[in-house]
């Protein structure tokens, strides 16, 4: 970790909020007290109008740049494009990352205690909504004193989270960046949610999601949950390119059914390495948070649901190949934004690597993000932070550290 | 079923070989005997020089058309292709339909007896291949008599046998009718192949394949396979009109995790409904047949493995939708045999419907089929059987009908 473009050393820190009130969230269903894990980089100006929030996608974490430890083989998952110099720049921007409400890397979900019995919330944990995620995320900056975000940034579920904080809290976001995302989940997303939740169910192990402390976890459905996910983030032809139908440690098939051809082995891998560092409930609550995600509901139309975001700019960025989020779903959303009068900027980048590719598009995403900001702070008068300002949620004193699980890299 | 287009009445049949000297298979294995389960439709006529030999895939049987008795409520799974005046005419033609070997419809697979232990086979029954498959077939034509067929024709891994049958036994068949299907398994559909087989894997009631007669079966690890399954045989776009985000008996979000939308009812519904006529084993041995499908092998060239099949005449057909087994495949195809000098007539169909289209368009296909068949029997002067001529393997003295299970109508 001796880059003098990353972040260095970062401590995870933690807000509690909802002790005396609970919150209340979409469903009618309240939560209290609700914790929110989070991370923040570069320096808040003095007009606290710098800071970007970065909002992460199914299986992220507050840990989006930098090192936990000097040990850390590997840095947090957006590293390639948070740091001095970098797509977001430490050195002119203050950059927050918060891990969604449902997770289980430190903020309050299913996996945490419920003070009502003492013991995790498992199935008892109430269902939430990516609208509930970003109310939580609102808590967040004002206990960090900022009244409005220069920019929300984020892909996939995090281009969701991007979408709402533009479509219903415009006065609190200068910005925002969807990227490789939809306003409205469709029914194959919504299929292949279900098939990696029908996974997790059918494993004995879940035991109708109460299986913590009992020394064995889901982890064989919550493997093939991932496993069908991480197709889902390629594309055909990324696949053809990185694997082929190469065999691994064999000259010619074995006929049998150990594992045999590359792409088999890669999805093995990754399905369990999961089960290591992700929460099986959370993967339901979570999942079910992007199929509710309906920008358009309650009037049926996303110009109506944009129509108070006028003053917010828009980044839209899809990529060709991602089969998941097709771009047309960008070009719906950019077609209601120009409708309804919004500043928007958007690019169909062209890219073989499917939906990841917002994460692996690293110099494109870079100059494109890079340029936007810049537009952004040259018409918005932001001021570079002094060197002398202090990062304010570095030096707050309710921070306390917390041990979160070093992460595989894998942002979605 | 009073329907003067349907075959009417059909019966199972079944044919037994290999009670001698065992089958070798392409991995070195043996196997024996081999029972071929198969049906007939029309009339072979005298040059016997009519038939043409329909190929199923993943969960299809031998029950392509018509009924097993009055009471059925759908008939077999390409009833809409096969029949008097149909893309498959009967009146014309002699229609062959075996049951793949490894499946569990009749033919012999997992769920056989090994008469070596008395029991099923379970993960002792050898890995079979396409090519196996194939070799099964031609014992059937040459028990049935026929030299060489007029065509053999299927979709998805029927195609894939189509193709096996035309490069490797180009002298047993005048034409081919490859649909929605590749020459090469892609590492893609390896992928969604491994993540079903360890969706089964994963169900306790697997047992390492040694479940028969136990009372339980892994069917909750077959359904999420057979789930995943479903939602690559539709596309974005079908998914959108079929379903949308539509919730099934619901006015709005139930905030929990019971089915709710459309989409997820209709999976869960295929995929219980599939546990109750298919055998996972067989699942795991058929995916495992697809994945190792490559004809390019073993000279990795398409051109050279077609090489002799320049007297074969083709008509390849792709779908615009058809995620599964792109276009491009199809494309790949048409070049090399283009190469070799092969007659080949090819389509990219425009359809909304994925891969499933090849069983849906059903139109199109009728045109498409008729008119290439037409062709091909005015070219290799191919009489009509007369009125007199008898239904050969109707006839046959070797026949014996077998219970089959009646299917749901899939035909993937």
């Amino acid at each position: 970790m001796s880059d003098n473009r990353s972040v260095g050393l970062v401590k995870p820190q933690i807000l509690t909020f909802a002790e005396d009130e609970p919150m209340q969230l979409e469903s009618g269903a309240t939560l209290g007290p609700v914790t929110i894990a989070y991370e923040t980089y570069g320096r808040l100006n003095a007009a606290r109008s710098n800071a970007i929030l970065i909002v992460h996608a199914l299986s992220g974490s507050a840990h989006a740049a930098g090192y936990h430890s000097p040990e850390d083989r590997k840095p947090g998952w957006w590293d390639e494009c948070i740091g001095p110099g970098k797509a977001f720049d430490t050195n002119r921007y203050y950059v927050i990352c918060s891990n969604v409400l449902g997770s289980c890397y430190g903020s309050t979900g299913p996996s945490s205690i419920n003070p009502a019995t003492g013991k995790p919330y498992g199935l008892g944990f109430p269902v939430v909504t990516i609208s509930d995620m970003v109310h939580a995320q609102l808590k967040l900056i004002d206990h960090l004193g900022i009244d409005q975000l220069l920019c929300v940034a984020g892909g996939s579920m995090g281009g969701m989270q991007a979408l709402e904080w533009a479509a219903r809290h415009p006065q609190r976001v200068k910005a925002a960046i969807p990227l490789a995302t939809t306003a409205q989940h469709s029914p194959m997303l919504i299929a292949f949610s279900e098939v990696g939740r029908q996974a997790i169910y059918a494993d004995p192990n879940w035991n109708k999601g109460d299986y913590y402390g009992l020394g064995v976890k889901p982890d064989a459905g919550l493997a093939v949950a991932r496993m069908v996910g991480h197709i889902t983030y390629l594309s055909e032809e990324s696949m053809q390119q990185k694997f082929g139908r190469k065999l691994r440690n064999l000259e010619q098939y074995g006929y049998e059914f150990e594992t045999e051809f590359e792409v088999e082995s890669y999805l093995k891998y990754n399905g369990n390495s999961f089960t290591r560092r992700f929460d099986a409930n959370s993967y339901l609550f979570i999942t079910k948070a992007m199929d509710y995600f309906d920008l358009t509901q309650p009037t049926g139309s996303l110009a109506a649901a944009l129509a108070n975001s006028t003053a917010v700019k828009f980044l839209v960025v899809s990529f060709t190949s991602d089969w998941l989020y097709p771009s047309y779903h960008s070009k719906r959303l950019v077609s209601a934004l120009t409708a309804v009068g919004a500043d928007v900027t958007y690019l169909d980048i062209k890219s073989s690597w499917g939906h990841d590719a917002f994460l692996l598009e690293v110099d494109t995403m870079t100059n494109l993000i890079d340029s936007f900001l810049s537009r952004l702070a040259r018409e918005e008068n932001i001021a570079v932070p002094s060197p002398e300002e202090a990062d304010v949620a570095g030096g707050a004193e309710n921070v306390e550290a917390t041990p979160l699980a070093v992460q595989a890299g894998a942002a979605m």
